[in-house]
């Protein structure tokens, strides 16, 4: 086991914790065990490079040919994307876009979602919805930022992932590829996502953030959730979930 | 508009900031303009004390009647809980655990859930679902916290909230109320969360956090949410929102 980083390898791991730099160099980060031990487990293919502080043992199936970098704590300390580091991290090569058609019975669209927690938490859900793709648009946060990886437990590695300049831009795209009745989420009105018969036939969902909802488009059908009580807006990743285990429900019913 | 907080107005202010804090006082913070204005329009009767900075614009519905201290940024830098401040907090009393009957189909037992974000965006869709009340267990993050306040979107000032010192203890007051049929989400078996029969059928239905799952516990029946991916877990808030949801698609089915 190597016990020391090069120069190079350290500028690399400082670079890619900003958007630029992961950007330029088509890179990332997992950090924490628990996050690197699902990475490692779904795309060992895809480390560069797997650092961890002298005192973590990683005696783990999912690190089986792994090779760690072993450094003391101090190095570690400078290298660690945050301050209170769990003493691993991996670099990783981004899963990449690709022109493959999509598979998928519908597409979730999302536009615009900055928060970290809910973008990465909508890709975790996602997988166990048996999508094989999300779509999202730019404005959105970087799907590859360390946070984003966290709480998708590294589902980015295993869910394509295409991104669009705009949302007019990916509904041209879907249209392409076969996928032409479009919905966007309303709370004052629209079809029920608990009995709409065409939501999951060729369709595109599209989630809005909640700073700004979702803009109206051409032939965007409105698309409600029922609620019970007063309160009247669903946290995104929760309405994402609602409806992708609405698939989930009618799928497994129809079987 | 009164311009200055009293020494012991500061002392308390940074006192409720801390767990212990909070308890001693029976007091809790909300803190941000939407977080502020989501209390404000719930829970005005709670507002003991209000601070912004004197360049925050206050001219909303939401707080009418509410009298506001102007503080100048450097005195609001000294007690606002977040570095990032929004400018602008509320002292709140917390709404109390009363002993009054519950009345919802079943209830949401959270055991030991102790991420802010996850218990908060519990108690936000709880909400969505017209649920009234959530209970949860000793070693549960306190819903008073401030990041919970933020998630919850200040729910926890309007449903009530029951804790319980363990999972037993919370059992033998449920069947005292009257629930009797409970429920442990189980990853590998047991019942389908889309078509068992008794699940809101006065039943108390527990979600166990993510790093320990639920403990097994006498005459608890397993639930299962069916996944379509390889993803063997969902997010405690995640699998709490799916079958909340559950439960408002087949109220609205039958209506």
């Amino acid at each position: 086991m190597r016990e020391f980083l090069s120069k190079k390898e350290i500028a690399l791991l400082k670079a890619v914790q900003t958007r630029h730099g992961r950007k330029k160099h088509n890179l990332c980060i997992a950090e924490g065990l628990r996050c690197c031990r699902d990475v490692a487990s779904v795309a060992k293919d895809l480390i560069k490079l797997a650092v961890k502080r002298d005192d973590i043992n990683v005696d783990y199936e999912a690190f089986n040919e792994v090779d760690f970098v072993s450094v003391d704590a101090n190095v570690f300390k400078t290298i660690a994307p945050t301050v209170e580091s769990q003493g691993i991290l991996l670099l990783l090569e981004k899963a990449n876009d690709t022109i493959v058609e999509p598979t998928d019975d519908f597409i979730i669209l999302l536009d615009q979602v900055g928060d970290p927690g809910n973008f990465g938490t909508i890709l975790r859900t996602a997988r166990a919805a048996g999508l094989k793709e999300i779509w999202y648009t730019n404005g959105s946060v970087d799907p590859f930022n360390d946070k984003v990886i966290r709480s998708a437990m590294g589902s980015q590695f295993v869910i394509k992932l295409r991104k669009f300049s705009s949302l007019d831009d990916a509904c041209v795209t879907a249209q392409e590829f076969g996928y032409n009745k479009f919905f966007r989420t309303d709370p004052h009105g629209g079809e029920s996502c608990f009995n709409s018969q065409e939501l999951f036939d060729k369709s595109v969902i599209v989630m809005g953030s909640e700073a700004h909802g979702v803009a109206d488009f051409e032939n965007a059908r409105g698309l409600n959730i029922p609620m019970l009580g007063d309160e009247e807006s669903l946290n995104v990743a929760q309405a994402t979930t609602i409806i992708m285990f609405e698939y989930v429900r009618r799928t497994v019913e129809n079987n």
